[in-house]
């Protein structure tokens, strides 16, 4: 099921529009282009638009945002929304300051978004105010775990139908929901968060196999999630004694670059609930 | 030859002053310093002239382009121009978008270059219109191989002398031009374009070697290219099952780093037509 | 001794503001995770404050400096000083542009510093005018070596009195001041010269560790430039033939990762004078 939509990535290279964060963004764009897909960077007022008309997908990271950035992220997306060229925001640091606040609740209130991933905190911060709030009443704590895992889904499931699109949680277990059904993909490895960024490679990786699948938006979010959690598990499992953080980034991304279909296939482990 | 070229880069370690993007420019750092050059990255518009001043080379990249760094490119532009300082130029999605087309019209009018590399559509969009249309009537297709060769050659050095600088064509087959003769360079390795930002780092190359070598400019940008290429393939040759992109990019800077006089004279491979 | 002070930093996990350049960003997220630090990059006007009041140190870098980043930094720190946060600077460039001159004199003037540190040519930029240059009447060369340590030790306590901060001049031999004594650390390699960011990298690191050991400005600096050392050699140890530049900044960032408490103990080499 997930090889068929990675093999849809191989064939069409999706060009996938990227208005993201100067700290991660080669990384992003080896990813994207590790999976199969093609990235370009362009983030000036005057073009963005006419950027994500031709491209397959659009991708919002609000890593280091800024007022100039912002409001290039907002054309980009009205364009989108236009052309029905799918949105993936990912939120970085959802709560943790005013500025990103207002920029998400402008994107929110603007942006017709086809799928959100974050951690449970920046999901939990997009909730916090306003018409997002309303009918989601399921509290978590920011740790997904098997104890509070029908909590975390149920919680999953109330956000996506909030902000009507899919929502992906990343954690120790991964929640993608689209308000009716909800994933649970295991695997990947803690050592992950060690690197910068992981975060915005998987939302670019998101977005890529979304701008390949744009009518499975649900089913593409949970592959790039499943090819991610294999992916850095096999690049842990290369890590020799002499192998830190910034040899397993690139294990990762090489791991992307070799994963077949058929082994997305075979080794993504995950539930529905 | 060639080898005499990189020598002159390793023994006067030229500064190279870059105004590029945000998504390659730690790899066209690398890669300037594997080389040999030394880089300074500087894009305000108060400090670029000082800057370029005092600097071997000029290396634009339109890459992630902005109102605030065309400004800036074209402030550094004229300094270098005025002290005899060579500007290479990178027209990154050149025909790609109005803001990169108006921006190379300035950049072309009011620019002298020493030379642009780019690959044959990005070199075409430069030449559609105005001026430099005048007197390119070769019609070629986006795509270098043996069966067209001949007619690139010609579209090269017709390019080169309606822009009045060294071309340098990428592709399955390099063709650099400076009007007169053209070069064709042979080697690379398509896994190559699988790694963001080859071409900028590339596009450095040929600035460091220009920089050492400012009175041979068609010969240094061709040494540049004849050293990537072998190094592409050193680097494609040195992959384990397990590599991928990310390992590939660190492979080839290291090649770079390692690449002797000697070994460059010996394997680069090209011929004049 | 310094062992303790990693150990803190790996407990503490101490939050770290970085204003940093945008060539050397991500290698400076990398290292602050290896070393055991948790990074955040953040520069819009708007939200520097929020950000530096819930992190542990400040960490300002010149590197790509523009006005709007210039003042970011100035109210960042201004929220810094105003908590007790620590700032640390990294005034790369000093001297080489007025644009730099003139933003290093305004942060110097408003900003209350805990450790900056750079080679000899840019602590000497920042004592050449006005208050600073008061008191500082040693004459040494930009090259620290054993045969001019003496006054090069002079020197940097000189800059630490006349600084008000303590002061990290980095060499083949790297000393270290803060007024009253003066640390000279060994080790290293040349070859990490080659890389770019090696600077940035080393004061973020030295942000990381005083960030969780607030009151030990002095030898938190030390501990992280006696663990660079360490492992900018164990990165050179670690190379093979095929290596280069690209590898070895891997490999330092790596070494950084596994380095224990025990081995920076044991490892460390240094007097003081």
């Amino acid at each position: 099921m997930f090889g068929e939509l990675l093999e849809n990535v191989r064939r069409n290279v999706p060009l996938v529009h990227n208005i993201t964060n100067y700290v991660t963004v080669n990384d992003v764009a080896n990813i994207i282009l590790a999976v199969g897909g093609s990235p370009i960077m362009a983030d000036d007022e005057r073009e963005v638009a006419e950027i994500t008309s031709k491209s397959r997908a659009l991708y919002l990271n609000l890593g280091t945002l800024n007022t100039r950035t912002i409001k290039s992220m907002l054309i980009a997306a009205e364009e989108a929304n236009k052309n029905n060229i799918p949105v993936i925001l990912d939120p970085v640091g959802a709560g943790f300051s005013k500025l990103r606040d207002e920029a998400i609740d402008q994107l929110l209130g603007q942006v017709k978004f086809s799928a959100i991933r974050g951690n449970m905190s920046e999901i939990k911060a997009l909730l916090k105010k306003g018409s997002q709030a309303k009918g989601v009443d399921v509290q978590v704590s920011d740790q997904i775990g098997q104890d509070n895992l029908k909590s975390c889904v149920e919680f999953a499931k109330q956000a996506a139908r909030a902000l009507q699109c899919v929502i992906a949680i990343s954690g120790p277990i991964d929640i993608v929901s689209d308000g009716e059904v909800a994933y649970c993909v295991y695997g990947g490895d803690k050592l992950m968060s060690r690197i910068t960024g992981t975060g915005c490679q998987l939302t670019a990786m998101i977005a890529t196999f979304i701008g390949a699948n744009p009518r499975k938006v649900l089913l593409a979010s949970v592959a790039a999630i499943a090819m991610i959690d294999i992916c850095g598990e096999q690049g842990v499992r290369r890590m020799t004694d002499l192998d830190g953080n910034a040899s397993l980034r690139n294990y990762i991304i090489d791991a992307v670059f070799n994963l077949t279909e058929t082994e997305l296939d075979k080794e993504a482990r995950y539930e529905t609930k």
